[in-house]
C-alpha cells in the first residue's frame, strides 16, 4: 500500500466514526501524510451571543484538520498542545476551508499550522496544533 | 444595577442567542465579572473518530466560559487568542465542568484561566485565553 | 538516595554548567521533582528599547525553572512548547521571582505554568510550559 | 518620511538603546513594516545545562524581531502574547537568523511568525508573537 492510500484509508477510517466531524458537515477535500483539506459551511446552530460562528466552530473544523494530517502517516497521533486566534468574524453561511501545512516532524512530535479561510479567501483564524507520535498503529 | 445584577443581565443576553452552547447543552452554574463555572454533558455525537469527545467540545465549553466571564463586566470583550492541552480522554456520557480563574486585567486586555474538570474532579483540559476589551458596552 | 535528594544533584549539576543562568545572576532558591522557585535582579544590560527588560529576560528565567522542575524527576526532559505573556513592564533593579506548579503529569508529557512575580509581589509575567519526558536519565 | 525610512529610524532609535539585543550581538540584516531579519551568532556564555543553547537566546532573537517589525509602522506596540517551540538544538557558534511574517494585521492588534534558522539552513525555532498597537507615535 504506498503513502497516498494509507493516508486515505486511515482518515476515511477515522472519518466514518468521527460523529462530530459528520455533525458539522466536514467534508475531506484532500488528505495525505501531513496535509489535510477540509471544507465544511457554518449553519445557524453554530452561531454564537454576537450572531457570529462560535469559536469552537473554526477551532473544531481545524482540530480535526490536526488529527487527519497527523495520523494519516498510520500512526495513532495525539494532540499535545492547540492555540487558535480568530482574526476575523465568522458569519451564517460563510463557506471555511482549512489548509494544513507540516511545520516540523521528528520521530515523536509533529507540529502543523492550519490557515482557515472564508469563500472570499480571507483569512478568519490562525490555528497551531502539536502532536505526540505514538509507536502504535492504524489497523486499515 | 449592582455587578452581580450586571453580570447576569449580560450573560443571560449572551446565553439566549448562542445557539451553539445551546446545542452543547451548556448549563449556565455560577457567572460574575470575570468569573464563570460551566457545565455539560458528552454525548455520542460529541465524540471523534478514537471513540471520545472531539477536542472541539471541550475546547468550545472553555471558550463559552472565557466570553461569558470577560464579557459580565459588561464591556464588549473579544477573544484574542486561546489555547488549550487536551490532558486527558473525555468519554460519552462524562459530565464536565469548566471553572474559569482571572489571571490578569488591565484596561484593554483580560487574561483567563480555565480548568474543566470531569464528573470524578480529574482535570482533562487546560484552556488559557486572552481578550481585548473593547470600550462598547452591552446594552441589558 | 530520595527524591529530594535527586532533585537537587539533578539540579545542581545542571546549573553548574548553565552558562546563561549564571550570566542572569539566577539563584536557586527551593527545588523539587516538578518544582522551582528562582529569583534573580534585572541589571541594565538586560534592559530593551523601550528602557523595560527585553522580554527574553522574564522568559529565560521561567524556561530555566520549567528545565530544573521537569529535570529534577532524574528523567531528561526536554522543552516542546513554551508561551509566556508579559502583563506588567519590569524594571533595572527590580528582583524577579518565579515560582513553579505542575499542571499535568504522564509518563511522556509534563504541563508546568511558572509566574513571575516582582519585589512588590505583582505579576509581571505568565509562562506555561509543556515538555518531553525521555527515558533516558541523568547520572548524578 | 516614507515608510522604508520610518521603519528603519524608529528600528535605529529602539536597537540604540536596547542593551540586551546588543548583548547578544544582534544584527540588523533588513527591516520594514511588519518585517524584520536579524541576525546572531552564539557564544558560549548562551549555553543550558544540556550544553546547547539556552531557549531563552532564540526567544529573545524572535522577541526583538517581534518589537522591531511591529514598532516599523511607527506606532508604538507591545507584546501580548508570545510562544516559541524549540524545534532542534542550538550549538556553540551557530550563526542564527529570525525572519518576520505578518500574519495579520488589524487596527490594534497584530501577529507574527518568526522562524529561526542556523547557517545551514535548518529550522531550530517555531516563534509566534501577538501585539498590541497603541495609538502612541514613536518620535524620531
Amino acid at each position: 500500500m504506498d503513502t497516498k492510500d494509507l493516508a486515505n484509508k486511515v482518515v476515511n477510517k477515522m472519518y466514518d466514526s468521527d460523529w462530530f466531524s459528520q455533525w458539522l458537515g466536514i467534508e475531506l477535500v484532500e488528505v495525505g501524510e501531513g496535509k489535510s483539506v477540509l471544507r465544511m459551511t457554518v449553519r445557524k446552530e453554530m452561531l454564537n451571543g454576537f450572531g457570529i460562528a462560535h469559536g469552537g466552530i473554526t477551532y473544531s473544523l481545524a482540530d480535526s484538520a490536526l488529527a487527519f494530517a497527523s495520523n494519516a502517516y498510520g500512526r495513532r497521533s495525539v494532540s499535545i498542545e492547540t492555540s487558535v486566534a480568530h482574526v476575523d468574524p465568522v458569519k451564517e453561511g460563510d463557506v471555511l476551508t482549512v489548509a494544513t501545512s507540516e511545520e516540523n516532524l521528528s520521530n515523536k512530535i509533529g507540529r502543523y499550522k492550519m490557515s482557515i479561510f472564508n469563500q472570499d479567501d480571507k483569512i478568519v483564524a490562525l490555528f497551531r496544533g502539536t502532536v505526540y507520535r505514538t509507536s502504535k498503529e492504524w489497523e486499515v
